[in-house]
């Protein structure tokens, strides 16, 4: 059974460009991505876990194939090279920007038996899809994509799992967002946020993110 | 084992003012409403489904319990004349916003052996609480209150599970999210959307709803 995680470095999570420089977004992505491969490697699940990245990135414990592409055709033509080179094994995608994720969530998505599980991501994204047999699907990214992905499944026949988890919907995009990594991260992006003098404040029974003392 | 769903229906979800008239926010929060009392009741697990309302409400299967107290103090008070009336029994008490909520969410949230399940909303807010022993546990809304409820169960010595769902994370608060009742809902907040008219629509990649043919 294989994992792989797509992965953007270069100008990564632009929408938190009014809190973090370039440099700390690239940080941020980085830890996140240390802390989505430690789900993946300590779930004890996978023979492989690959980062599909356009840029050299370093992680313990998982190899780094590098691509040119766009995520739909880096992740379809990584499907297709299984299926070509008769690795026609189990494989996991999930996104990088989903610190929240735990070695139990991984788990229980790889433990059940449909043919393909759909990890929704909020607004109608997909944040993990587990794929039983890569020669009997492909991806379709952005927008809706947790919909284009359901038809995709019913076109091939597949039997489908929705799987129901906050800790993985929670994908970081948004300066919002970072305050469900202070309410419930445990592990790098929490300490990075924290060691740059992130903290939860509450404004009129609202909850934000404040940097500093301030 | 009892259920109780605080409600509130006067001037009920104000936050989606822009897309729906007073009337309509009323009958949304209704369908919320009957599509939470749905899942308790299907559930199997409840001898009683409380609504602790502030005006008469009827929902099938459940029973109304009249309140004029705001959220915390309402609930405390229940709570209280549950050990009173020695009904130290099992409680789950559950937001009437979370249309996404299953039974087989409830099943698996009462089929923990913890002294305290909390079930997180997004941005630090509590979504659902499963309270062994209501002598044992006040609740806090309001803010963080996933944190303040985190902080009396280990004031009172109580364990705790963080129980980890996407459809009960979703409290329909904002416009925005409407898109995910129009995603991921199956019941009567779905239909009710669809008979005013909503959909999804997509704009450069990101996800939103409109409103009729516009």
């Amino acid at each position: 059974m294989r994992a792989v995680i797509p992965f953007k470095k270069n100008n990564a999570k632009s929408r938190l460009k009014t809190l973090l420089s370039e440099k700390e977004r690239e940080g941020l992505a980085m830890a996140m991505l240390n802390d989505v491969t430690e789900a993946l490697l300590f779930s004890g699940c996978f023979s492989v876990v690959d980062i599909l990245s356009t840029a050299v990135v370093e992680v313990n414990g998982a190899n780094l194939v590098l691509t040119e592409k766009g995520l739909n055709e880096a992740l379809n033509e990584y499907l297709q090279k299984m299926s070509d080179h008769s690795m026609n094994e189990p494989v996991l995608i999930i996104m990088a920007d989903i610190p929240l994720v735990s070695k139990k969530n991984i788990r229980d998505i790889v433990n059940t038996s449909s043919d393909l599980v759909i990890v929704p991501g909020r607004m109608g994204g997909t944040n993990a899809l587990f794929i039983r047999e890569p020669s009997s699907f492909h991806v379709d990214y952005y927008g809706a994509s947790f919909l284009k992905h359901v038809d995709i499944a019913a076109k091939n026949v597949l039997n489908v799992l929705v799987f129901d988890s906050f800790n993985l919907s929670t994908d970081i995009d948004e300066v919002a967002d970072l305050a469900e990594v202070l309410l419930h991260g445990k592990g790098h992006a929490l300490r990075y946020l924290k060691n740059l003098g992130f903290g939860i404040m509450e404004n009129n029974g609202r909850i934000g993110v404040k940097r500093g003392t301030s």
